[in-house]
């Protein structure tokens, strides 16, 4: 006959067992809004994208920061899509913009409701040459690498993304490489909204740096043997 | 003393658990089934890699599709080992095609039966120059992004490949990249085997588009946030 | 009311899933660890790297082997942080040495005490040109594949790199490619430690092969649906 105290162990153990699970699961929910994210931005599919922000959401891209619905709108569907497919909501003939997405490292908090997330994007872009510019400056083919430093929050029991911290580690013309990157290849943003009407709502303080300068984008997690954080010298 | 009741409700939620760990487990199993499937064919290992797929298996490559035991082994064995190594199940001299698996989104149905999964492929193909070329009229080294459709069955408790449906999103030269792709890079098949006695069983229709024309390969999952599937428009 | 029988049944299947989801923490764990070094030597913190190990860690790498503390300092801290940041723990303007970490099979011992994970390792790497060369001979720019068969192991409840075995696959000149790499693009290390005041406590024997030689560094695990392990043949 089972005691009331064995019955109590068991179900502490279950219930920590769930816990367990639950996070697993978090985990990989994460990594696939993260994948999904990538495999939108491929495809020009920038309404798919901004739907998969929380109604708060936030991205911080090129020293800019694009903030709510009305900033995400802005960044994805007035400014890229107008850019790199005149307006159109998906592939467009000759255009690639291949975000790779790798190299997770996820941490969910302990309540399950928010969680951090590093990641890594690795970029082929460019027109091919049977394709007339539909922006002039834009180089016809290039290299980008770049990390992501995520924030992501459940709400309604979805995960979605809360902030997306993107910074470019470095670009190489396909040509030339990251060995002879021009100097600003992609300009900062310097003014915001309204006065740029696809500008940031904010710029970022301070801004980041730019290859060939380098830094490091600080690490959510501790180092996963000595616990110790990572702090600029 | 425990009742009927309390017992009843957490055997429930045990096999619940269960239910959830063993779903955790598949999509592990499945991740390292596909990432399998790129090292082996980096390595050339053509038999090991005909053997990650159940009997009635497939394979949708270059608008053709090899069906069965005897389609994939004209697929893996007969065409590509022959061009590749001249026959050799395994690396030879000089002969790269990296296959790097990346991006997974994996989801397994409920019965635990059978699995779908989207997996993207960057990879660096070509022959070194001292070594002969084996085959004329393939690029000395280029390279291609491409993206995995895939659905999974699980046979007698082992996860294996039912259709590896390969979609080529890009192919650049290393020299001149995906700007300058010439047209028809690598040509869709237009016979069936027969006929060409190392070509599809079938063709398929509607044939896919090639770099530099583009599409979106549809997504085997619903939005994750909005719960939306995505349709062509 | 519940059976004595009932009880242990249950009790039996909570341990079992404890024990299944144990082994599915520490897949993730070890794929944090190993995407933790990546993220460290893109920056050289080099004394992060060091730390990932177990105090008897090793690494294999060039053709030498690095034993312990005092191995992982030299190749680290001595060769590598000398070589590349003139000893500059931290990222230096214009040097580029990205490390993207995919593809992984990680198997966890029956005991979680120990692991095994193959990875794969994709490296952009280069000097800027407004950058002074500070090591003659060092390319300006290059493209690196290799992989990893690493062993880990828990100490303390921490799961530790035991054995870092990287091998090149191929190396490319980022103007030339893989189809030019010159021969001994790195040579491998012939003199032990303290002959070479920064070399290997000992030599790999047999001598791996570097492109445009090929060989199939072993995978760890079994083929996933024969159950057949690999040899060379």
């Amino acid at each position: 006959m089972t005691t009331a105290e064995e019955f109590g162990r068991l179900t502490r153990q279950v219930a920590d067992l769930a816990q367990e699970v639950g996070s697993l699961r978090d985990v990989n929910a994460i990594r696939k809004l993260q994948h999904a994210y990538g495999y939108y931005l491929d495809k020009c599919l920038y309404d798919e994208v901004v739907d998969l922000f929380a109604e708060s959401g936030e991205v911080r891209f090129m020293g800019g920061v694009f903030k709510g619905r009305d900033g995400l709108r802005r960044l994805y569907c007035d400014r890229f899509r107008q850019n790199f497919t005149g307006g159109y909501n998906g592939p467009v003939y000759g255009f690639l913009l291949d975000h790779l997405i790798l190299q997770d490292i996820v941490d969910v908090a302990a309540n399950r409701q928010s969680a951090l997330g590093r990641f890594r994007c690795f970029m082929q872009a460019g027109r091919h040459e049977s394709k007339p510019a539909t922006r002039p400056g834009l180089p016809s083919q290039w290299w980008e690498g770049g990390l992501y430093e995520n924030e992501f929050v459940r709400e309604s029991g979805v995960w979605k993304i809360k902030v997306l911290n993107y910074r470019a580690v470095y670009h190489g013309l396909f040509e030339k490489g990251w060995a002879h990157t021009p100097a600003d290849f992609v300009p900062f943003f310097s003014e915001t909204f309204p006065k740029d009407p696809v500008g940031p709502d904010a710029l970022m303080a301070p801004k980041p740096v730019l290859w060939p300068e380098t830094d490091v984008l600080a690490f959510h997690y501790e180092h996963p043997v000595t616990g110790k954080r990572w702090h600029a010298t």
